[in-house]
């Protein structure tokens, strides 16, 4: 079995090049703090969902270096007393993060990591290699949700997933909107609920394609789904499909449904729900596959294409059309100094300092559309007036808002805090927040865009840290 | 530690689901045969190459289910009998295959599993999500081997990787070209390179930058490579790399090199390359990185860019522009009897039958342009002529050429016949074959297309599967 147990070296060698220096420098116990933070949002659309926190949490409490880790870094010369180290070495940091499931904004550290200057480095790149990509698959995820309404939605995408990266798409899936995964593995990690129908290969098996259907229903009365499109969806896969649910009412059982995974879905849809209900066959359902994705859902929808679930691969596990989500991890403060990275592109500047993030409510309880980055410590107050990043001059008065802090401790020490929240009720989170966000931010052509901007202070704190390294 | 044993779980639930009807059935033992080909090639590109079947042998040598999968299948109300079965089973297949490296073209067997129904249904999952992304990462490696020359090529993709598919995509990377990767796992399971230098906050937590120029150099005086665009990259990092160059020179140490990470990467790298030499540094090298692929890297060098090494991420690991290869697994015979699957788009159709493929070659022993798709058992007699799959009439006369057989017995009664090649030599493998494939298959624009055909006895068999199902 696939365990997901990391050790320390699920991480680039860097990190541990870097804490050799440090170590035998005896600078690998300063404080320091980094942000976690994105700069564009997937598909050109106006938000994020933040997924992958549980199995970071999971991973950093876990978090040590093997005998085979240990061994190999050995062969590469690195120092005696600095292997010593990492064998005994426990990430003891404290992790603060919105919550997972959370709608997110570009440039908003949404996860800051303190620690030591050795442990806060090492675990960068596990970091973002278990949080780009499951908030790259929630996101993708959330936008079919949009479009699916109560409709079902699952994830068949394993066979086209980047090897075991699919698993991890499974449960971002979920997070997103998503009811169910073809892969059990996922499943029986994640406690995810597993489905599939029945393959091409199959019916082919029998020869004949109603024999193969009878086939079925005879061992699995419950939960069967024919494929009807492997010689001719409506002379043959639809006709047969009906003949073998009429002989499971005679057995006193209900045939779930049939599943459409080639041709023109609109129509063959339609003309399958026709038959069916002619048939009296009204509580089949109709699932489809193929290529699908957001937008190919809307327009079936549009069409009025009488689909009831929807099995979504390539396009969910690939995050297509991006295939990577852009979250960066960058040190903000160290040895109580703070610290930022210049570039020559303001918008690739990083923020310094121990930052919040509020978020603000409009009076009717919906968001503002607006978060502001202010430093802690500033006390519980209304922020009252937040600032452009990168255009000065420009503010926003939000003094009058009601403003909800969104980074909360959730590890001290190297141990979570919380138990494990139920995958359920992550992904009802994310639905809660994506509820409260308004539609113009959720379109999919030319979102508007959310607003993100600092405190007063912050904006100071920023342009005197930039000062300081004689920068402009 | 990620372990990459995979268990009965690594699949689709239908894959089990089918199996237990097969079981129930009494059929789960027929005789079966399935293909694994690919239609569309990657990036637009002339052709992919064939990667992740050690990884595949791996799996189905090893296949198992745990308890924890029997105890999931359980509370799904599988059969007892059933269940019994799978906590017997071992895959006891043949696979023929053609060698991992090899380049391949649509349309072609590339790996065939023979055994029963059942285990032959079992595994499709695991084998194309083991071979496809692995296949994609490597055709996307070789392109930028293509264009990179001799200069090194090292994959730095992990924390833009989705998951730990990161650790597939170090390996295949390496069988299309590149050198090394900086994820330490990767390294450790694959006996890959690891390599790397230092990131932008390992510099900052000095304030100073020469000051951690000359931290790293006293650690780490082998491997010593300068981050150089922290603050500014003219002005002040490469000016500080030569000083603690020239330190390190004092100690009897040689800096290997600098790395660039942003701004204009041709410019900068030949600024910084005169500044290098007029200080007496000819010997460091310039590693460049930042949103490259094989386009990027072209241009470069068109530019005489002097860049020795190139760090390349996001687009290597997740096979830019598509994220998916689309490999798949068709059933071509069962029980003897050859079968296929149709389609009302001709080319999205199946071959049936036992079949080999054999690789033509021009008289200079390059290839020729042209593999043809032929039935086992036809002899060892060069195949006079190849037909065009879909277009009745054309065909091509090939009966002078050499003709080399592609599908090789790699594994029997579920055991590998052979030991692992050395990755090495996989990609030894690879680039001595790519070396065989004329320029115009291989350039980025339009390429040429590689001629795959059928023989006669094939094209016969497969008109008459298709008569036998009544469709045309």
């Amino acid at each position: 079995m696939l365990s997901f147990s990391v050790s320390g070296s699920y991480t680039d060698l860097y990190e541990i090049t870097m804490g050799e220096v440090a170590f035998l420098q005896n600078r690998q116990e300063l404080p320091v703090i980094f942000d976690y933070f994105f700069r564009t949002v997937p598909a050109k659309g106006g938000y994020a969902v933040f997924a992958g926190l549980q199995d970071v949490l999971d991973a950093l409490a876990g978090l040590q270096f093997t005998s085979e880790d240990i061994a190999f870094l050995r062969d590469r010369h690195f120092d005696a007393a600095y292997l010593d180290y990492l064998q005994r070495f426990k990430f003891r940091g404290r992790v603060y993060a919105v919550r997972e499931g959370e709608v997110i904004f570009p440039h908003c550290p949404v996860l800051r990591v303190e620690g030591s200057l050795f442990e806060t480095q090492l675990v960068e790149t596990l970091l973002l290699n278990l949080v780009n990509f499951q908030s790259l698959v929630a996101t993708k995820a959330s936008r079919m949700r949009q479009v699916a309404g109560e409709r079902i939605l699952s994830d068949f995408g394993f066979r086209r997933a980047h090897g075991p990266g699919g698993i991890l798409a499974a449960r971002a899936a979920v997070i997103g909107g998503f009811q169910s995964t073809s892969n059990v593995y996922a499943a029986e990690l994640y406690g995810l609920e597993a489905s599939g129908t029945m393959a091409h290969a199959f019916i082919e098996s029998y020869g004949s394609e109603l024999d193969s259907f009878r086939a079925f229903s005879a061992s699995r009365p419950q939960g069967c789904v024919f494929l009807v499109d492997t010689y001719d969806t409506l002379k043959s896969g639809v006709p047969n499909a009906i003949t073998a649910a009429k002989e499971m009412e005679v057995q006193g059982h209900r045939a779930l449904g049939i599943r459409l995974d080639s041709g023109d879905l609109a129509y063959l849809a339609s003309q399958a729900r026709r038959m069916l209900d002619e048939a009296g066959l009204p509580y089949m359902k109709i699932a489809a596959s193929n290529q699908l994705d957001e937008l190919v859902i809307r327009s079936l929808l549009e069409q009025e294409a009488p689909i009831d679930i929807f099995g979504v691969g390539t396009k969910l596990v690939t995050g297509h059309p991006d295939a990577a989500f852009d979250g960066v991890y960058k040190m903000a403060l160290v040895a109580s100094r703070p610290t930022m990275k210049l570039s020559e592109t303001p918008s690739k500047g990083t923020l310094p300092g121990v930052k919040q993030v509020r978020r603000v409510f409009d009076k009717d309880g919906r968001f503002f559309g607006a978060d502001v980055i202010l430093l802690e410590g500033q006390g519980g107050a209304p922020v009252p007036m937040m600032y452009h990043p990168f255009q000065p001059g420009k503010s926003l008065d939000i003094g009058h808002l009601r403003q909800e802090p969104l980074l909360q401790l959730v590890m001290e020490e190297g141990e979570p805090l919380h138990p494990t929240y139920p995958l359920s009720e992550v992904a009802a989170y994310c639905a809660s927040r994506l509820s409260l966000l308004p539609a113009e931010y959720k379109r999919f052509e030319n979102p508007h865009r959310y607003k993100v901007g600092l405190s007063k202070r912050l904006l100071q704190l920023r342009d005197e840290t930039r000062e300081r390294y004689n920068h402009f």
